[in-house]
């Protein structure tokens, strides 16, 4: 049977305010939780991820009338102008709330099992949309360095089209903290070898350079280039991480 | 001989006014100019595209002391409150004020030459990812559709890394308008054949579909599909183009 739905009025109350910092990643960070927004995202991530959610919140409840909600997620009205506050991508549609998972330490002594990717986006928009290649490229972990992005900002959840609560995402060091990792290890970077050539394995650690800046130059990775012309100096990161992961997808 | 600073210290300065406007697309397509941003894009502009900038903003004129500033350029200093206004990004660096060149509408009843792109991607950011990888992987040129995002916006021009200079931009219809456009014509959809074992022409129209709905379905075009798993629907639409690109820069 379904719960009662919880109204909240007021942006003083402690549940709205908690909620409210979960727009930046440092609050996710505090709380544990996070909001998901998205007309495809939030019907499938309750069909596919149900266990992931605490509560729906709508700013009139006639926008769940007939949901199968489990029992387990706690309906919430909030004023239109409170849920406006959350929904910061405006969709217009019921915001889920969810515990962020506890994500693993990644052992980087140990060889990857198939393909690994390394990086520390610190665009969400950008992770969001890396995750979603990797989740279509099959990866088989995600490492977020410390730098990176939160994986369940409101922004990296939207561009990750629910890759999130699919993909195995494993917390890592620093940059510095690098040095050593077990290989296969490749690098994307300039000058390196013509990564439509490469002869990729299986299992394979790929790092990702942070955007305008490349890999640290002392760690001790096989360099991959992607071929283009000269009218550019670089691709965006996602996209050429993207085209690394499609590249290693179509290995023969 | 360098032109004597103009001081700008109110906000309700016309000229002020009117660069405020250049932060979204509206007032870009009104006042026909735009602003640059970036610590790598404004010295790399300055030098290779001197003619397409009339001014250069700053808070402080010892940011651009001994800078080889071309006599058509004009220096402007703003206060720190209005320089912080027109610097979105944050860049705490000169901005270069330029004018929109005159985009020639596209003409799709002739064949494409070399690679064409056709898009109406509506975020800016990823029009300027998408431009940046359209430069690196050679295209000669790109129709952005009615609906596309203004490529002179400030997050556009900040992802596309300067391609915007170089690319050959046009201007093309509605999506409505694409009906009868010369081929071979390429669309990137679902259900379509394998995208890794097409093989492409040197000469071919590339449709990119809107993010969340694809191609109109009575668009008459080849429809190429990126093979990947079944974790996730479909790619970020940059990524998608990009690698698309990416194949047809590598075609035997």
């Amino acid at each position: 049977m379904p719960r009662p739905p919880l109204l909240i009025d007021s942006p003083a109350n402690p549940r709205f305010k908690s909620w409210e910092s979960l727009l930046e990643g440092k609050g996710i960070r505090k709380a544990g939780q996070f909001l998901l927004a998205g007309l495809k995202t939030v019907p499938e991530a309750l069909t596919r991820w149900p266990d992931r959610f605490q509560a729906i919140l709508v700013p009139r409840l006639e926008w769940i009338e007939g949901w199968p909600l489990p029992d387990s997620i706690q309906p919430v009205q909030l004023a239109p102008e409170l849920f406006r506050v959350l929904d910061v991508s405006g969709t217009n549609y019921p915001l889920l709330l969810g515990t962020v998972p506890s994500m693993p330490v990644a052992d980087l002594k140990q060889p990857p099992r198939g393909l690994e990717v390394v990086c520390a986006l610190g665009d969400p928009a950008n992770l969001g949309a890396l995750l979603r290649s990797a989740a279509g490229f099959g990866a088989g972990a995600v490492v977020l360095l410390e730098e990176s992005a939160n994986p369940f900002h409101p922004k990296c959840l939207r561009a990750a089209a629910n890759a999130v609560f699919s993909l195995e995402i494993r917390r890592g060091p620093r940059w510095s903290g690098l040095a050593g990792a077990a290989g296969p290890l490749v690098a994307l970077d300039a000058g390196g070898e013509d990564l439509s050539r490469f002869d990729w394995p299986h299992d394979v650690r790929v790092v990702l350079g942070e955007e305008g800046q490349g890999v640290p130059p002392d760690l001790a990775a096989h360099r991959l280039t992607i071929p283009m012309t000269e009218a550019v100096e670089s691709l965006n990161a996602t996209v050429a991480a993207s085209v690394a992961l499609y590249a290693w997808y179509l290995r023969a």
